[in-house]
């Protein structure tokens, strides 16, 4: 018997008990054979109830990230077409990045319960801890030029902040360029890398790493302030398999979008969900601190910044500073 | 004894016998192992001529690419610092994209033979045949966003072709993008490729293919018409380390210049070198052909071309094709 097919029904079944001779007949194999893969499935971690004469009931997915949980809930036509699954990598971007030489298929992602060397924008280090977030890498390969690739960290964004706002009870918003944010804590983040020639990229490798079950007394240090979960605000437990359909479900959409009619509906959605535009901000650069008013995003998702004597600054890349805006 | 040594004295006087006497002394060596180390060298192809009472003379080095065969030669700092030699090769982007992931230091380079997949700009093959050119890809890591990387394929363009000019009676001539001519053919090409996030360049590698020791009937089929070697202009055989050496000392040096100073002088040179601007053209693009004059290029290595309507367009990628401009 195929445990997938069980779960599936079981799936389909979540507002009522499904018989043992419902299962058997469906499945056509023998009521132990059922018994024993429920016997089974409980084993991995899946809750299931058993009333007597009504049969069993699926009342809640194991906390895990594995392949096969994930495929449960996908309803994608290419991004996790091929799930790598591990539970402790050094990064989740580097499996993708190998399997990427190899010739790894667009839509390919690799999830980790536990990420080792866990890696933010600018060198940083990302806290990756087991059991709690989402720690996954999408392998992508678009036709666009190498120029193009930023406009893909600002779908990012767009495509993870409306995931993520289906299991929360207020809507995230997008920190310049890629941090999705609620009440100004971080929730999730997102590490953008490509492989390029001059005239096109060959590949694009998004990483992302998204905060979902820890709880108050989980961050700490610094991170105490400017860290958040879904959790945290939603208020219990998440499933991690789930949400991880939801953002490859919300990504696929956009990404199509893109790919067809290219940037315009990305950068409007981006302007429209971000708490950046329109307020006074410090950017750090590798060079200098900008001061000013953030006033749009360009089509190369660079961020436009008028200064306090009305010039108006280009910034490709930076750090927009935390903190009360100076009086 | 150390063969290096030896090598080293013959070529400090190329130009008189050095006696086995002498380099017994200088190498404190007895003359028998002077004897037996110059019979080492001629096996493996470097001609000495031997005169009785005269001593040695190294008339010409082996044709071949060998990490020993470079070194001699090499007067860089950083760039060549590593050697990968191979026979045979895919291709040496390939050897260094490996290496890079390993954490191959800035200024190594991967040298073949004799390259069987070797790839050139918009994924067309190159032809790499054994002996006869230089096929060499030299691991970068500047520290630039990702959007200055086009800077780096135009640098490598000016250094290139000014190294290759003293091997050549007349001076080569860059095409847009990167294209080393003489006469009209191709001397040398250039593909580069990057690694990189969002607001950082990891590794660039710049892969180059050049026609050296081919004579008129190796060009076969269309790069009859269209190819060109170092051997057809300069009338002999010329050295490939010694070529590898020059080129490397040429690279070094415009890229302090780059890495101290900026693209100025980069870009000056390479529009002084160029016989692409001022000239009628037809750029094919991904999406279309443009037709115009080619004015200059932008600071992100970008052709604007003047159409024939007056307008200009900005072509960021793409290929100039060959032939007579319409009347």
């Amino acid at each position: 018997m195929n445990k997938n097919r069980l779960l599936q029904l079981l799936m389909a079944h979540r507002d009522r008990p499904v018989s043992g001779q419902e299962i058997s007949d469906e499945l056509q194999v023998s009521r132990t054979a059922v018994w024993k893969q429920i016997e089974e499935l409980r084993k991995n971690g899946y809750e299931i109830e058993a009333a007597s004469r009504r049969g069993y009931r699926l009342v809640r997915f194991p906390d895990r990230v594995g392949t096969e949980e994930i495929m449960l809930h996908l309803t994608t036509e290419r991004l996790g077409c091929s799930i790598i699954y591990n539970d402790t990598v050094t990064s989740t971007q580097e499996i993708v990045r190998e399997q990427a030489e190899k010739g790894g298929v667009e839509g390919l992602i690799a999830v980790a319960n536990e990420q080792v060397e866990g890696r933010g924008r600018l060198g940083r280090s990302w806290q990756s801890s087991p059991e709690q977030g989402i720690w996954m890498s999408l392998l992508l390969r678009p036709q666009v030029p190498p120029r193009y690739a930023p406009q893909l960290t600002l779908l990012s964004a767009v495509a993870l902040a409306e995931a993520l706002d289906g299991y929360l009870p207020e809507p995230t918003a997008i920190k310049w360029p890629n941090d999705i944010r609620i009440h100004k804590r971080k929730l999730a983040g997102i590490l953008t890398e490509m492989q390029a020639d001059m005239d096109e990229v060959q590949t694009v490798i998004v990483g992302m790493g998204i905060n979902v079950n820890q709880a108050d007394g989980d961050f700490t240090g610094e991170l105490a302030e400017k860290a958040a979960s879904i959790r945290q605000y939603a208020g219990v437990r998440q499933s991690r398999p789930q949400i991880i359909a939801s953002i490859l479900k919300s990504y696929e959409s956009w990404y199509n979008e893109y790919l067809t009619n290219g940037f315009g509906a990305v950068k409007a959605a981006w302007s429209n969900k971000t708490d950046t535009l329109g307020s006074f901000i410090q950017v750090e650069t590798s060079r200098q601190t900008v001061e000013g008013t953030a006033l749009c995003i360009t089509d190369e998702g660079a961020l436009q910044v008028q200064k306090t004597d009305g010039s108006i600054q280009t910034v490709h890349s930076g750090e927009i500073l935390d903190g009360p805006p100076p009086e």
